[in-house]
Protein backbone atom coordinates (compact mmCIF):
# COMPACT_ATOMS: atom_id res chain seq x y z
CA UNK A 1 0.00 0.00 0.00
CA UNK A 2 1.38 3.41 -1.15
CA UNK A 3 -0.08 6.90 -0.73
CA UNK A 4 1.22 10.21 -1.26
CA UNK A 5 1.01 13.43 -0.64
CA UNK A 6 2.38 17.10 -1.75
CA UNK A 7 2.99 19.89 1.36
CA UNK A 8 4.23 22.86 0.99
CA UNK A 9 6.22 25.05 3.42
CA UNK A 10 7.34 28.57 4.16
CA UNK A 11 10.93 29.12 4.94
CA UNK A 12 12.21 33.05 6.50
CA UNK A 13 15.67 32.91 5.34
CA UNK A 14 18.65 30.64 6.38
CA UNK A 15 17.77 28.68 9.35
CA UNK A 16 15.36 24.52 10.09
CA UNK A 17 11.55 24.61 10.06
CA UNK A 18 10.09 21.12 12.15
CA UNK A 19 8.19 19.46 9.85
CA UNK A 20 7.99 16.24 12.51
CA UNK A 21 3.85 17.02 13.18
CA UNK A 22 3.15 17.28 9.60
CA UNK A 23 4.83 13.95 8.95
CA UNK A 24 3.28 12.07 12.08
CA UNK A 25 -0.39 13.61 11.28
CA UNK A 26 -0.08 11.74 7.34
CA UNK A 27 1.72 8.62 9.00
CA UNK A 28 -1.45 8.05 11.94
CA UNK A 29 -3.93 8.73 9.28
CA UNK A 30 -2.24 6.37 6.84
CA UNK A 31 -4.15 3.30 5.55
CA UNK A 32 -1.34 0.94 6.97
CA UNK A 33 0.56 0.88 10.46
CA UNK A 34 3.92 -0.41 9.42
CA UNK A 35 6.41 0.84 6.85
CA UNK A 36 8.81 3.78 6.02
CA UNK A 37 7.76 7.12 5.71
CA UNK A 38 9.88 8.78 2.80
CA UNK A 39 10.33 12.59 2.60
CA UNK A 40 11.58 14.31 -0.75
CA UNK A 41 12.28 18.11 -1.18
CA UNK A 42 12.03 19.50 -4.61
CA UNK A 43 15.16 21.47 -4.28
CA UNK A 44 19.03 22.01 -4.12
CA UNK A 45 19.26 24.79 -2.27
CA UNK A 46 17.49 23.66 0.91
CA UNK A 47 17.63 20.18 2.90
CA UNK A 48 16.14 17.52 5.19
CA UNK A 49 17.36 16.42 8.59
CA UNK A 50 17.04 14.53 11.94
CA UNK A 51 18.62 16.36 14.71
CA UNK A 52 17.75 16.99 18.01
CA UNK A 53 15.00 18.48 19.19
CA UNK A 54 15.13 19.71 22.75
CA UNK A 55 18.04 22.66 22.83
CA UNK A 56 17.57 24.81 20.14
CA UNK A 57 21.35 26.27 20.24
CA UNK A 58 21.73 22.93 18.63
CA UNK A 59 20.59 23.92 15.13
CA UNK A 60 22.41 27.23 15.88
CA UNK A 61 25.17 25.33 16.09
CA UNK A 62 24.85 23.32 13.35
CA UNK A 63 23.99 26.85 11.20
CA UNK A 64 27.39 27.53 12.33
CA UNK A 65 29.44 24.71 10.79
CA UNK A 66 27.20 24.78 7.60
CA UNK A 67 28.74 28.09 6.92
CA UNK A 68 32.04 26.95 7.85
CA UNK A 69 31.18 23.98 5.58
CA UNK A 70 30.03 26.09 2.48
CA UNK A 71 31.14 29.58 3.43
CA UNK A 72 28.88 32.44 1.41
CA UNK A 73 31.03 34.36 -1.42
CA UNK A 74 33.53 31.76 -1.30
CA UNK A 75 36.15 33.53 -4.09
CA UNK A 76 36.77 29.63 -5.29
CA UNK A 77 33.06 29.19 -6.82
CA UNK A 78 32.14 30.43 -10.12
CA UNK A 79 28.86 29.93 -9.59
CA UNK A 80 27.15 33.21 -8.24
CA UNK A 81 24.43 34.09 -10.57
CA UNK A 82 22.06 34.61 -7.64
CA UNK A 83 24.03 36.36 -4.93
CA UNK A 84 26.50 35.33 -2.42
CA UNK A 85 24.60 32.69 -0.75
CA UNK A 86 23.61 30.67 -3.93
CA UNK A 87 26.82 28.05 -4.65
CA UNK A 88 26.76 27.77 -0.59
CA UNK A 89 23.18 26.70 -0.51
CA UNK A 90 24.03 24.20 -3.26
CA UNK A 91 27.16 22.84 -1.36
CA UNK A 92 24.90 22.79 2.10
CA UNK A 93 22.57 20.75 -0.03
CA UNK A 94 24.91 18.19 -0.55
CA UNK A 95 25.76 17.49 2.71
CA UNK A 96 22.28 17.74 4.37
CA UNK A 97 20.70 15.65 1.15
CA UNK A 98 17.49 16.06 -0.76
CA UNK A 99 15.56 13.10 1.19
CA UNK A 100 15.08 11.59 4.67
CA UNK A 101 13.20 8.13 5.78
CA UNK A 102 11.78 7.04 8.82
CA UNK A 103 9.96 3.73 10.32
CA UNK A 104 6.81 4.04 11.58
CA UNK A 105 5.38 1.16 13.08
CA UNK A 106 1.85 0.90 15.24
CA UNK A 107 1.23 3.85 13.08
CA UNK A 108 3.37 5.87 14.71
CA UNK A 109 6.63 7.14 13.07
CA UNK A 110 9.42 5.38 15.36
CA UNK A 111 11.58 8.48 15.97
CA UNK A 112 13.80 8.44 19.59
CA UNK A 113 12.74 10.69 21.93
CA UNK A 114 15.13 13.57 20.96
CA UNK A 115 14.66 13.41 17.53
CA UNK A 116 13.01 16.01 14.98
CA UNK A 117 12.27 15.85 11.24
CA UNK A 118 13.90 19.47 10.12
CA UNK A 119 13.70 21.71 6.98
CA UNK A 120 16.60 23.27 6.81
CA UNK A 121 16.56 26.46 4.13
CA UNK A 122 19.79 27.61 3.04
CA UNK A 123 19.31 30.69 1.15
CA UNK A 124 19.33 34.01 3.02
CA UNK A 125 15.90 34.46 2.17
CA UNK A 126 13.07 32.74 2.34
CA UNK A 127 11.45 30.53 -0.09
CA UNK A 128 8.25 28.27 -0.75
CA UNK A 129 9.77 24.63 -0.44
CA UNK A 130 7.66 21.56 -2.26
CA UNK A 131 7.68 18.41 -0.31
CA UNK A 132 6.51 15.04 -1.62
CA UNK A 133 5.74 12.75 1.23
CA UNK A 134 5.14 8.90 0.06
CA UNK A 135 4.27 6.54 2.97
CA UNK A 136 4.86 2.60 1.64
CA UNK A 137 3.74 -0.50 3.57
CA UNK B 1 5.26 -7.66 2.51
CA UNK B 2 6.99 -5.76 4.98
CA UNK B 3 9.00 -6.54 8.20
CA UNK B 4 9.98 -4.58 11.11
CA UNK B 5 12.82 -5.43 13.50
CA UNK B 6 14.03 -3.44 16.75
CA UNK B 7 17.89 -4.13 17.61
CA UNK B 8 20.70 -2.75 20.55
CA UNK B 9 24.42 -2.48 19.62
CA UNK B 10 26.34 -1.49 22.64
CA UNK B 11 28.92 1.33 21.62
CA UNK B 12 32.21 1.81 23.18
CA UNK B 13 33.16 5.32 22.76
CA UNK B 14 34.08 7.26 19.29
CA UNK B 15 34.50 4.64 16.52
CA UNK B 16 32.20 2.04 14.00
CA UNK B 17 30.88 -1.04 15.10
CA UNK B 18 29.81 -3.13 11.70
CA UNK B 19 26.82 -4.76 11.76
CA UNK B 20 26.40 -6.13 8.33
CA UNK B 21 25.97 -10.05 9.58
CA UNK B 22 23.00 -8.90 11.59
CA UNK B 23 21.34 -7.21 8.97
CA UNK B 24 22.45 -9.57 6.02
CA UNK B 25 20.48 -12.35 8.58
CA UNK B 26 17.48 -11.00 8.56
CA UNK B 27 17.43 -10.69 4.88
CA UNK B 28 17.89 -13.81 4.45
CA UNK B 29 14.98 -15.04 6.84
CA UNK B 30 12.88 -12.08 4.78
CA UNK B 31 9.50 -13.98 3.52
CA UNK B 32 10.20 -11.98 0.06
CA UNK B 33 13.81 -11.53 -1.15
CA UNK B 34 13.82 -9.23 -3.53
CA UNK B 35 13.26 -5.30 -2.01
CA UNK B 36 14.92 -3.15 0.22
CA UNK B 37 16.13 -3.13 3.91
CA UNK B 38 16.00 0.05 5.60
CA UNK B 39 18.12 0.90 9.01
CA UNK B 40 17.29 3.57 11.17
CA UNK B 41 19.07 5.10 14.20
CA UNK B 42 17.27 6.31 17.25
CA UNK B 43 19.50 8.77 18.30
CA UNK B 44 21.27 12.25 17.38
CA UNK B 45 24.86 12.03 18.18
CA UNK B 46 25.51 8.91 16.40
CA UNK B 47 25.29 7.36 12.38
CA UNK B 48 24.90 5.25 9.95
CA UNK B 49 27.76 4.83 6.81
CA UNK B 50 28.55 2.39 4.35
CA UNK B 51 32.32 2.52 3.39
CA UNK B 52 35.42 -0.08 3.13
CA UNK B 53 35.18 -3.33 4.48
CA UNK B 54 38.81 -4.60 4.10
CA UNK B 55 41.29 -1.89 5.80
CA UNK B 56 40.48 -0.85 9.30
CA UNK B 57 42.58 2.37 8.65
CA UNK B 58 40.32 3.59 6.24
CA UNK B 59 37.96 3.80 9.12
CA UNK B 60 40.84 5.26 11.66
CA UNK B 61 41.40 8.39 8.82
CA UNK B 62 37.12 8.66 8.65
CA UNK B 63 37.10 9.30 12.39
CA UNK B 64 40.32 11.93 11.88
CA UNK B 65 38.11 13.61 9.06
CA UNK B 66 34.89 13.83 11.28
CA UNK B 67 37.26 15.22 14.03
CA UNK B 68 38.25 17.94 11.87
CA UNK B 69 34.74 18.54 10.01
CA UNK B 70 33.36 19.11 13.34
CA UNK B 71 35.56 19.54 16.37
CA UNK B 72 35.34 18.92 19.85
CA UNK B 73 34.68 21.81 22.17
CA UNK B 74 35.09 24.11 19.21
CA UNK B 75 34.55 28.04 20.97
CA UNK B 76 32.21 28.39 18.35
CA UNK B 77 29.77 26.02 19.51
CA UNK B 78 26.98 27.35 22.27
CA UNK B 79 25.75 23.74 22.98
CA UNK B 80 27.47 21.53 25.37
CA UNK B 81 25.71 20.26 28.21
CA UNK B 82 26.86 16.96 28.12
CA UNK B 83 30.55 18.16 27.45
CA UNK B 84 32.91 18.66 25.05
CA UNK B 85 31.92 15.80 22.55
CA UNK B 86 28.23 16.77 22.42
CA UNK B 87 28.01 19.76 19.77
CA UNK B 88 30.62 17.55 17.73
CA UNK B 89 28.32 14.48 17.93
CA UNK B 90 25.80 16.06 16.59
CA UNK B 91 27.50 17.54 13.79
CA UNK B 92 28.99 14.35 13.09
CA UNK B 93 25.27 13.14 12.81
CA UNK B 94 24.28 15.72 10.04
CA UNK B 95 27.34 14.72 8.20
CA UNK B 96 26.87 10.75 8.27
CA UNK B 97 23.14 10.28 8.58
CA UNK B 98 20.21 8.62 10.17
CA UNK B 99 19.32 5.87 7.91
CA UNK B 100 20.87 3.47 5.15
CA UNK B 101 18.75 1.40 2.78
CA UNK B 102 20.46 -1.31 0.92
CA UNK B 103 18.58 -3.24 -2.04
CA UNK B 104 18.48 -7.13 -1.67
CA UNK B 105 18.07 -9.56 -4.31
CA UNK B 106 17.99 -13.20 -4.20
CA UNK B 107 17.68 -12.97 -0.60
CA UNK B 108 20.84 -11.27 -0.20
CA UNK B 109 22.40 -7.86 0.12
CA UNK B 110 23.59 -6.64 -3.16
CA UNK B 111 26.62 -4.76 -1.31
CA UNK B 112 29.52 -4.21 -3.34
CA UNK B 113 32.53 -6.76 -2.09
CA UNK B 114 34.12 -4.09 -0.37
CA UNK B 115 30.99 -2.68 0.84
CA UNK B 116 30.24 -2.99 5.06
CA UNK B 117 27.62 -1.45 6.89
CA UNK B 118 28.28 0.25 10.02
CA UNK B 119 27.65 2.15 13.04
CA UNK B 120 29.32 5.12 14.12
CA UNK B 121 29.78 6.59 18.07
CA UNK B 122 30.06 9.98 17.91
CA UNK B 123 30.26 10.44 21.38
CA UNK B 124 33.94 9.43 23.35
CA UNK B 125 31.84 7.44 25.47
CA UNK B 126 29.94 4.24 24.60
CA UNK B 127 26.20 3.71 24.79
CA UNK B 128 23.21 1.59 24.33
CA UNK B 129 21.42 2.36 20.82
CA UNK B 130 18.10 1.16 19.25
CA UNK B 131 18.33 0.76 15.36
CA UNK B 132 15.03 0.19 13.53
CA UNK B 133 15.52 -2.44 10.36
CA UNK B 134 12.99 -2.58 7.87
CA UNK B 135 12.35 -4.97 5.11
CA UNK B 136 10.06 -4.14 2.25
CA UNK B 137 9.23 -5.90 -1.05
CA UNK C 1 5.06 -4.93 -6.73
CA UNK C 2 9.13 -3.96 -6.65
CA UNK C 3 11.06 -4.55 -9.40
CA UNK C 4 15.04 -4.39 -9.67
CA UNK C 5 17.87 -3.14 -12.49
CA UNK C 6 21.44 -3.88 -12.48
CA UNK C 7 22.83 -0.87 -14.49
CA UNK C 8 26.05 -0.12 -15.37
CA UNK C 9 28.00 3.47 -15.94
CA UNK C 10 31.43 4.43 -17.03
CA UNK C 11 33.38 7.17 -15.18
CA UNK C 12 36.17 9.32 -16.78
CA UNK C 13 38.08 10.36 -13.21
CA UNK C 14 36.86 13.05 -11.12
CA UNK C 15 33.63 14.66 -12.08
CA UNK C 16 30.04 13.62 -11.90
CA UNK C 17 27.78 11.70 -14.60
CA UNK C 18 24.20 12.48 -15.12
CA UNK C 19 21.91 9.48 -14.77
CA UNK C 20 19.01 11.04 -14.76
CA UNK C 21 17.32 9.81 -18.15
CA UNK C 22 18.44 6.45 -17.51
CA UNK C 23 16.28 5.87 -14.34
CA UNK C 24 13.33 8.08 -15.51
CA UNK C 25 13.21 5.67 -18.16
CA UNK C 26 13.05 2.87 -15.61
CA UNK C 27 9.93 4.35 -14.01
CA UNK C 28 7.76 5.30 -16.76
CA UNK C 29 8.45 1.00 -17.90
CA UNK C 30 7.14 0.49 -14.18
CA UNK C 31 4.41 -1.55 -13.31
CA UNK C 32 3.26 0.38 -10.72
CA UNK C 33 2.54 4.46 -11.00
CA UNK C 34 3.16 5.80 -8.01
CA UNK C 35 6.45 4.89 -5.34
CA UNK C 36 9.97 5.17 -4.69
CA UNK C 37 13.11 5.01 -6.85
CA UNK C 38 16.07 3.79 -5.00
CA UNK C 39 19.08 4.16 -6.69
CA UNK C 40 22.26 2.12 -4.94
CA UNK C 41 25.62 2.50 -5.42
CA UNK C 42 27.90 -0.25 -4.75
CA UNK C 43 31.16 1.18 -4.48
CA UNK C 44 33.03 3.17 -1.58
CA UNK C 45 35.25 5.38 -3.29
CA UNK C 46 32.41 7.08 -5.46
CA UNK C 47 28.76 8.54 -4.92
CA UNK C 48 25.15 9.58 -5.95
CA UNK C 49 23.99 12.89 -5.66
CA UNK C 50 21.14 15.54 -6.04
CA UNK C 51 22.32 18.94 -7.82
CA UNK C 52 21.33 21.52 -9.98
CA UNK C 53 20.88 20.27 -13.51
CA UNK C 54 21.57 23.76 -15.15
CA UNK C 55 24.59 25.71 -14.84
CA UNK C 56 27.18 23.09 -14.74
CA UNK C 57 29.71 25.14 -12.65
CA UNK C 58 27.56 23.95 -9.79
CA UNK C 59 29.32 20.55 -10.30
CA UNK C 60 32.55 22.58 -10.82
CA UNK C 61 32.16 24.41 -7.54
CA UNK C 62 31.42 21.34 -5.32
CA UNK C 63 34.48 19.57 -7.00
CA UNK C 64 36.03 22.24 -5.31
CA UNK C 65 34.46 21.86 -2.06
CA UNK C 66 35.16 17.77 -2.12
CA UNK C 67 38.59 18.54 -2.49
CA UNK C 68 38.76 20.80 0.34
CA UNK C 69 36.46 18.20 2.79
CA UNK C 70 38.58 15.53 1.77
CA UNK C 71 41.66 16.47 0.39
CA UNK C 72 44.09 14.24 -1.77
CA UNK C 73 47.33 13.02 -0.16
CA UNK C 74 46.42 14.55 3.17
CA UNK C 75 49.46 13.72 5.34
CA UNK C 76 47.05 12.32 8.04
CA UNK C 77 45.55 9.67 6.31
CA UNK C 78 46.84 5.90 7.02
CA UNK C 79 45.80 4.84 4.18
CA UNK C 80 46.93 5.40 0.73
CA UNK C 81 47.25 1.78 -0.89
CA UNK C 82 46.22 2.58 -4.41
CA UNK C 83 47.77 6.51 -3.92
CA UNK C 84 46.93 10.09 -3.44
CA UNK C 85 43.02 9.90 -4.29
CA UNK C 86 42.50 6.71 -2.23
CA UNK C 87 41.62 7.64 1.27
CA UNK C 88 40.13 11.59 0.10
CA UNK C 89 37.80 9.29 -2.25
CA UNK C 90 36.51 6.93 0.75
CA UNK C 91 36.21 10.53 2.87
CA UNK C 92 34.07 12.11 -0.33
CA UNK C 93 31.86 8.74 -0.41
CA UNK C 94 30.84 9.35 3.47
CA UNK C 95 29.73 12.95 2.39
CA UNK C 96 27.80 12.29 -0.62
CA UNK C 97 26.44 8.99 0.56
CA UNK C 98 25.44 5.07 -1.81
CA UNK C 99 21.95 5.77 -2.18
CA UNK C 100 19.46 8.04 -3.44
CA UNK C 101 15.89 7.70 -3.34
CA UNK C 102 13.17 9.55 -5.43
CA UNK C 103 9.28 9.94 -5.41
CA UNK C 104 7.51 8.93 -8.74
CA UNK C 105 4.01 9.83 -9.06
CA UNK C 106 1.95 9.81 -12.32
CA UNK C 107 4.84 7.33 -13.14
CA UNK C 108 6.93 9.93 -13.89
CA UNK C 109 9.85 10.62 -10.78
CA UNK C 110 9.08 13.78 -8.98
CA UNK C 111 12.17 15.77 -9.17
CA UNK C 112 11.90 19.76 -9.00
CA UNK C 113 12.49 21.29 -11.91
CA UNK C 114 16.33 22.54 -11.24
CA UNK C 115 17.09 18.17 -9.87
CA UNK C 116 19.20 16.00 -11.62
CA UNK C 117 20.73 12.79 -10.30
CA UNK C 118 23.96 12.25 -10.43
CA UNK C 119 27.12 9.91 -9.83
CA UNK C 120 30.08 11.75 -8.35
CA UNK C 121 33.31 9.47 -9.03
CA UNK C 122 35.64 10.45 -6.50
CA UNK C 123 38.46 8.72 -8.06
CA UNK C 124 40.87 10.54 -10.10
CA UNK C 125 41.12 7.71 -12.80
CA UNK C 126 37.88 6.25 -14.36
CA UNK C 127 36.10 3.31 -13.08
CA UNK C 128 33.50 0.86 -14.15
CA UNK C 129 30.67 1.61 -11.47
CA UNK C 130 27.67 -0.60 -10.74
CA UNK C 131 24.44 0.27 -9.46
CA UNK C 132 21.25 -1.44 -8.53
CA UNK C 133 17.61 0.50 -8.64
CA UNK C 134 15.15 -0.91 -6.93
CA UNK C 135 11.39 0.39 -8.18
CA UNK C 136 8.81 0.17 -5.02
CA UNK C 137 5.67 0.84 -5.30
Amino acid sequence: MTSQFHLTFNTHGRGSVEITADIAALVQNAAVDTGIAHIFIRHTSCGLAITENADTSVRDDLETLLQRWAPDGDPAYRHDMEGNDDMAAHGRSLLTGTSLSIPFGGGQLLLGTWQGIYLFEHRTHGHRREVVVTLMG
